[in-house]
């Protein structure tokens, strides 16, 4: 089994090294993730400047990992790797771990799971893993219970268009209550422009947005789940279509008739 | 009506000179849009450079826009528009005139659409609206035409959590066929790395990708409408849940026992 490692906190993160490690004595690894941060780049491609791939060597506990640099977003590095990098497409691609949750509406931002959309486009099953903590922790436990998600899954066919998003309460194996799959929540961020003054008296904005969570009432709620001490498995597709809609929509009966004069 | 306008273009860019245009004599205008292009961004948001917002006048047919120029993504502007530019929260949010098309699964990279997004997170009614060419055009009659959508949907209220995505064609207005309500198709990439040497030897490449159209032969499905002459109105909501799978995924018990050694 190939399996390609990606993520948006770049090619040196520790969250892709643990799993690199938990994965190399079970599977073929290649990384190949942005060579610096390019968290909350949402699914970002680079159209407007080249791109560059630099192969690198990566010493993990137990190992080594190899992969390569590259200079442009997490959905980058996955078109970049099927393309011209990998000799073929690799069986799975896992995107992570990421430092920081990826719920509910997150992932709407998220570098991870645009990197794993970026692979079910390709028709290759793909996962978004997460630790839910920005706080400096240990990827340990998280990359053993990827580890134990994807020899569960390597029998199941994922349907096409399909991921899965993990997300991984940062506590003790034996304190995670298990796994639970889940649906979205949603999260709304209520951001903060803090407002200063550069050293010549121009104004500038640093962004910040504390997450307010409002489906967290509802059962099965991947942000519920989380708190919960659950593992969250989310279903993910990417047809953004409101099909709900469609019926009340054509009934407005939208026309140009009146602009054309008829 | 007070209407926000953006896109990810810049500000200055054609398409969202020809909206304010259309649109001034109707409603108050406000244009906060990025300082330079902003094309294929995705989601992305800025949050780890200070952002910066210029006043800046419009000059347009017909009148004088006001606005800021951002130096962030289409969804900084968003953001940046609601929380601290403008003194209350817009009626209504567009997102272009967008310059090429954003159809099926383009708008999982396309800032426009992004922007839209943004809108209906802050539950603010929101439009996305593209002209279907990268050919320098006019973008008079795409204005026009949205602008007689916007009286339309003016008094229907589009459903919390719902934008409407518009691909308009290239056409005079004659010669469109009328509007159609549309589900997102698949589009497929061929992405193509043409790989290059700098003047050191060193490798780089340019990506560049043609659309396939998976879906084309189904009906309803937006690449096709726009092929045919039709303007493609798609309603689009931001649950990327698959519903669908919840069940399937449930069935596989997934679990940490193994692992916990129970």
């Amino acid at each position: 089994m190939h399996i390609l490692l990606t993520n948006d906190d770049g090619i040196y993160a520790p969250g892709i090294a643990s799993l690199t490690s938990a994965l190399l004595p079970v599977a073929q690894i290649t990384v190949v993730a942005p060579d610096r941060e390019r968290s909350a780049t949402g699914h970002a491609i680079t159209m407007h400047k080249p791109l560059r791939a630099e192969e690198v060597q990566l010493e993990v506990e137990g190992g080594r990992g190899k992969g390569w640099a590259v200079s442009g977003t997490p959905s980058d590095c996955v078109k970049m790797a099927v393309k011209v990098l990998l000799p073929e497409p690799p069986d799975l691609i896992i995107s992570g771990i990421n430092r920081g949750p990826n719920l509910g509406t997150d992932i709407l931002y998220s570098g991870t799971v645009s990197a794993a959309i970026e692979g079910i486009l390709f028709d290759i099953p793909s996962l978004a893993v997460s630790l839910t903590t920005f706080t400096p922790s240990s990827f340990t436990t998280a990359a053993q219970v990827t580890k134990i998600i994807v020899d569960q899954v390597k029998n199941r066919s994922l349907p096409p268009r399909t991921l899965l998003n993990i997300n991984i309460p940062p506590l003790p194996l034996q304190e995670l209550q298990g796994i639970k799959v889940t649906k979205l929540g949603f999260r709304e961020y209520e951001n903060i422009f803090e407002e200063r003054l550069d050293p010549w008296g121009k104004v500038y904005y640093w962004m910040r947005g504390d997450a307010v969570d409002r489906d967290d009432d509802l059962e099965d709620i991947d942000t519920a789940a989380v708190k919960k001490g659950f593992v969250s498995v989310t279903p993910v597709q990417f047809d953004l279509t409101n099909y709900a809609l469609l019926e009340e929509v054509k009934n407005w009966k939208l026309s140009l008739g009146n602009l054309k004069g008829e």
